[in-house]
């Protein structure tokens, strides 16, 4: 049974911040400062690039913090944040560099990074959550979302697919070609956003995704713009969807 | 110039529900309680087979009136609520029944009945407003959106394309034959509804109407469900995308 080892806490107005590590994967846990009633956690997976506390992070965890009493956890991903690069990875963002400065499809290359990635990371995810699970504030028994868009879809996907205790997911802006024979195995309701002129992933494709999941309830929210440009609403949305499915508090007015 | 010639009036809670006619076309307002300050206004269109004071419309008027402070309108469109119905319309209807009876596609005589009420209704929709903008308390200069799915969009997206003064509009589920050219006039924001498994409408006919508009902010918001099983809580949120672009109040939890 792994265990959370806390290595930092703080605290900013009513949210409590502190940092773990896991089996030596470092992460981060937000909750509510006041209480320590059993509340439901998200599980938030970070883009590709970026890491655990990069500001999309923190600011989605404040909204469902704040906003929802939740928990709200995210672990760096494989070579990101404050885990080392290994070659392999400088190699594949080498190439990554190169394909963009050369106007090729940078798809072959994201989709193949994320899925090797999304190897190494599942286990960590399912070991993070057993022992979050283990705090007394969180337990065992309440409701758990996942929340994730580009590197977090890759990574998530294929961690929901064999994770019964994930109940409600956000995923989002990734390609099929891997992840669709996985999404198949999803049946939790689902919101999937996509950009509707993304440069980088083809509509069709981005549909094709949508229409993989087995969920009954499954919402795809496709917005005008490019690939950076998913509007800030989606993210309002977004909590607005794990306060119907996680059962939370009132939710702030978007 | 039209003024309201107001024939009923009720108040419901914190509701005031006025029953009007302009030029003989009967409709219904359903206004704050409280306050005369001017306050944004949203016109809706009912569905297929269905009048201003259904259900749908008396609901969504509830949110939108209560929770945003908004005054909400619907008039009955042609050959449906309190108004008679011709003998084309029979015909019509008649063909739309002996359609489905025989297990046709509804979508060509839906198409082509729809686009003949919306030549009727466009002028009637224009009159309303006329006379709606010359009240005290909605004015001439206050933002107005359109909300309508169905046959709310059929009527809804000519009405929009050829009228200035909508400035934020909510569709959804019709077909593009007549409905796409109209819609690349359309460049206001937009939230558009579509059932990914709509049965009458097929999805890629679906996707091509919302593909049509030109605005810069548009919003597909596609649902897993057959034609008839769209989701309550996209009412909610449409009430939030109004509250958005229109300036309301806070809106309630959703």
């Amino acid at each position: 049974m792994y265990t959370p080892h806390f290595t930092a806490e703080t605290s900013s107005g009513d949210m409590v911040e502190r940092e773990f590590t896991v089996a030596g994967v470092p992460g981060v846990l937000w909750s509510p400062a006041a209480g320590s009633d059993r509340a439901p956690l998200v599980l938030m997976g970070h883009g590709g690039g970026n890491h655990k506390k990069a500001p999309a992070m923190t600011g989605r965890a404040r909204h469902l913090v704040t906003g929802c009493g939740f928990h709200v956890a995210v672990i760096d991903a494989p070579g990101h944040g404050d885990r080392p690069r290994t070659a392999h990875d400088e190699q594949e963002i080498a190439e990554l560099y190169r394909a963009r400065a050369a106007g090729e499809p940078e798809g072959p290359v994201v989709v193949r990074y994320n899925a090797h990635l999304a190897e190494i990371a599942v286990p960590e995810w399912t070991a993070t959550l057993d022992a979050l699970q283990g705090l007394p504030e969180i337990g065992a028994e309440g409701p758990v979302g996942y929340f994730g868009i580009n590197m977090g879809t890759a990574i998530g996907i294929p961690f929901v697919a064999g994770e019964p205790r994930i109940t409600a997911a956000v995923f989002g802006q990734h390609w099929p070609d891997v992840l669709a024979e996985q999404a198949k195995r999803i049946t939790i309701p689902i919101e999937f956003d996509l950009q509707w002129d993304d440069e980088h992933i083809p509509r069709a494709a981005g549909l094709a995704l949508f229409d993989a999941f087995a969920s009954k309830e499954k919402t795809l929210h496709a917005n005008a713009g490019r690939h950076k440009e998913l509007p800030r609403f989606e993210f309002d949305s977004a909590v607005r969807f794990f306060a119907r499915h996680l059962g939370g508090a009132a939710v702030t007015a978007a």
